[in-house]
């Protein structure tokens, strides 16, 4: 099994603004895509993102309040389904730390390159919705290489 | 073990501008660090990047021009001795594919999150510097954390 990982830090001392970026349809929209359909603030929630090309559905599999998110992708391109995706929130003096994991994919192959990328900008993207109150969510995303 | 990876594209038609982007000094200085310290054209040659905070020595292990790039750390931060960072490059239509693979983490502790954001946004430099002529190499890269 391979792993993406990341780790940013967002000047905020509110763990609940980032949290809720995370959980709800509106945050979701403003950093990821703005293609989002359904809540995540419940387990057991199904919350459908999607871009141009396709997209995925992610089941909210473990919540912790205001600390912790897990998903599981439940639909979308082959080599995600299956894979989860898990968020840890922490204070560290004027930063909340953001911890990112996309976990458990099958065979690191080239897309899992490219979703590396363009994680690590997405997450740009949350950072700066929460520092700026904007952020970068498809369409309006940071094009990285010839897929997106 | 743990690994990061990458992929981005850059647009251009020139593997041999990549390529020196990599293996030469004032191309990495162009996009990682502007206090580098060496040329990278030589399998054997040692490069010298620093940064505010420390640095790393990367031994050039592995070079097939114009598209292969091996380095091995030899010197620098403990979690990075020993590990392998590994380019490859290809031209798919328009654009030079960059498969990056920073490679043999011995544990995925939170610094490898970082270096994985890290990385992401020194490759984006290493795009703008080829497609722009302008890099964000340190001291003016993409700040991320609290750490950097």
């Amino acid at each position: 099994m391979a792993n993406i990982l990341h780790r940013i830090g967002i000047k905020s001392s509110s763990l609940d603004d980032v949290y809720r970026a995370l959980t709800t349809r509106d945050g979701l929209a403003g950093w990821w895509t703005e293609d989002t359909e359904g809540e995540g603030n419940q387990v057991g929630d199904i919350i459908k993102f999607r871009f141009g090309a396709g997209g995925f559905d992610m089941k909210v599999s473990e919540l912790k309040s205001p600390a912790h998110v897990t998903w599981e992708v439940v639909a979308g391109h082959e080599e995600w389904i299956g894979t989860r995706i898990n968020w840890e929130l922490k204070q560290e003096g004027d930063y909340i730390i953001v911890l990112f994991k996309h976990l458990d994919w099958r065979e690191p192959v080239e897309f899992m390159h490219h979703c590396s990328t363009k994680w690590a900008l997405f997450l740009m993207s949350l950072k700066s919705l929460i520092e700026q109150g904007k952020g970068a969510p498809n369409p309006y995303d940071v094009k990285i290489d010839n897929w997106n």
